[in-house]
């Protein structure tokens, strides 16, 4: 049960953090495995990870807190509380993709230690202990598949399948995790906190766009990923008449431009996509005979997702017949969506507002580690915005401004789970 | 101008071609670069190409013909009229795509062949000479542009011009013409026929689907290329919200749907058909950054060829306007429709009648030899059907009897155009 201590008007002056020295710590992470353009290349367990969890670790001791580390490489630093008992945790992952930016991942992270040095500095004590973590390999880029540390740490995945897991360039898990110092001896699944809350980049462009700082966000969408084969019959483009034709690569348009209508038509968080389309032979004068292509659906609400999937179907069916090509599909990925808790997501809003932020209530589009915690814990999210909805890219970019604003949402908003002493 | 000498009811039977010594040809020259399931690779000015020339130059000697070569390798062989003066000429080519067919080409000159030996066998003089060519390169595969031969022979192209055209293999034109023997001394343009007549497969499906042998052709369609490329905003599948979507993809979705609305809705011999179509990062949870594709655009009717391309034109403004992308055009290829002789085109029906077949007038949607020989002489073609309109593959495939029936229509159609003494 999620009490909000510090509710009401009767609540002390919100506390603020300090942009200049979460900018000063993003910086000097940003330099471990720094790449051109302002981005990073931190691949899980490289020797740039193990160098960035270094210097974190080096932080969280010099902030005097606990830190352990489990068997696969999640670390948790522990700030005491007036009174023992499971933690207000916030994190994040501090691993990036071959060519990431600097906030994505590491901002939450190095919020909860601002969050930590602000209280220290501010003198300030909770009932509750205060944790912050970084979890193994969030995004998955070289060892699938992504939110791997979380998903160990709430027990969705067995450790010794996680270690085993091989990846793109052949290295195991175990062996990578071992090198570079960060198989440590806690057990999984790991304690449940008494709360998670997780401040991100946005990784898409509606704060930015929509000019509001505050992304109060409400849950992930669930994730419907279908590969779809068209096979129809290759021939001369210039001998075929039209009504002859089986073409595969205009079905496979016709199968884009419906997965559009039909997001376009759900409307609320409903979303498609076919970013991935291969015709063969892929020639200028030949109709195609094979068209391979992805559809991607997602929606926050699971019942809404399922009437895309077969709204989907019905219009694959319907061009096969049209077309006269044979469709075939294949699950390439499915997660329900996963809804945060009521309490922590009002309680975002809330201490935004007492902020003076502009919110707006949102889905998270993209996964993080948060949807694992939420199966052990109440947990919510805050989003500030991403310029462009730049993302897994050196030019990711959000402004100081932005980021202050929601390290002071996420100070605020632990601070009130953990009780203000 | 071009008399039917042979035509009304007071003609004498129709001269018969032997089907099974056409085949023994055909089957023969096929040995020559032979693939796997019946195909060939004679690919222009190639070592196999070259034994393919001295065989059907050997039949031309064993027949008594008069041959010569010019100096890109086009090979013409004359049997003398009873009066001299230009001859009546058919032929082709016998050079082939890396994994062509056996009919390809090679029919109309082998078919050439055993008109040559029908008349031999049964004493038939003609008043004009009539003569067999094989045109050099006709497949371009190699050595772009496709039809080099006869354009060379026409004086479309300069001989120079064509003989330092580099290969995909960095080769050029004259020093693999020189290697395989093919460089003749007679000039270019080549001498002007009386008129010109080639028999060729369809390489579509019409004949074979409608059940007709002889395919009477009254035109090559017009041909417009267009690469398409469009730019819109790359950005997360799951984060970006529909409304603020800049989908390169579905751009080239919809105008891959809106070609086939075109082409359908404007009926007759307009045809369109986008085949290539590359995304990118053609990634499943990426909004496509670019997209660039190929339309093509045929018409018997360069009027409609015209409103076509302007409907495609309208297509890509209305397009980029509503998804917000950039789109830009290069134009890849324009060639206007060709008409044949329309007294050759009904002499070729008038033959086809006479030996009891059934006949489609039809449009050619590919190239052949013969739309840059109408450019000299009246010229028309006859094409027999393609099973399921396969071509430039292997698998392609026309019945004896067929392959009979159309050899019947070249050899009456040139004794009528010959003269018949």
């Amino acid at each position: 049960m999620i009490e909000s201590d510090a509710a009401g008007s009767s609540a002390p002056a919100p506390l603020r953090i300090s942009g200049e020295r979460l900018t000063a710590r993003l910086n000097a992470l940003a330099e471990i495995g720094a790449i051109e353009g302002d981005g990073c290349s931190r691949l899980a367990f490289t020797a740039e990870d193990g160098r960035g969890r270094d210097l974190v670790v080096t932080w969280m001791n010099d902030l005097g807190l606990e830190v352990s580390t489990d068997g696969i490489g999640n670390t948790v630093a522990v700030r005491a509380g007036v009174e023992p008992g499971p933690p207000v945790m916030c994190g994040s992952h501090i691993d990036t993709v071959a060519t990431g930016g600097r906030f994505d991942g590491n901002l939450g992270v190095l919020a909860g230690l601002e969050v930590i040095e602000t209280l220290d500095a501010a003198g300030v004590e909770t009932t509750r202990p205060l944790a912050v973590a970084f979890f193994s390999n969030e995004e998955g880029a070289r060892f699938p598949p992504d939110m791997m540390g979380s998903l160990v740490y709430v027990g969705g995945m067995g450790l010794e399948e996680a270690l085993d897991t091989v990846g793109i360039d052949g290295t195991t898990v175990a062996e990578e995790l071992e090198a570079i110092g960060y198989r440590g001896s806690l057990p999984s699944p790991g304690p449940v906190p008494h709360a998670y809350v997780e401040l991100h980049i946005e990784q898409g462009p509606v704060l930015d766009i929509e000019g509001e700082t505050i992304g109060v966000v409400e849950g992930v969408q669930g994730i419907s990923w279908t590969e779809v084969t068209i096979e129809g019959q290759s021939n001369h483009a210039g001998t075929t008449p039209m009504s002859m034709r089986h073409d595969a690569g205009l079905a496979a348009a016709a199968v884009a431009v419906g997965v559009r209508e039909i997001a376009s038509s759900m409307g609320g968080n409903q979303v498609g996509t076919c970013g991935m389309i291969d015709l063969h032979p892929n020639l200028v004068n030949v109709i195609a005979q094979r068209a391979v292509m992805t559809v991607d659906l997602r929606n926050t609400d699971e019942e809404a997702l399922v009437r895309a999937e077969s709204a989907l179907s019905e219009l694959l069916d319907r061009i096969a017949s049209e077309e006269g090509v044979t469709v075939s599909t294949r699950r390439l990925a499915r997660f329900e969506p996963v809804e945060f808790d009521p309490n922590v997501v009002d309680l975002v809003e809330e201490q935004a507002h007492r902020l003076g932020l502009a919110t707006r209530r949102m889905p998270s589009g993209a996964g993080h580690d948060a949807q694992m915690l939420a199966r052990l814990c109440p947990t919510g999210m805050v989003f500030v915005p991403s310029v462009d909805g730049v993302s897994h890219n050196p030019a990711e970019f959000t402004s100081e401004a932005d980021l202050e604003a929601g390290a002071n949402v996420l100070l605020n908003t632990m601070v009130a789970l953990a009780g203000r002493v």
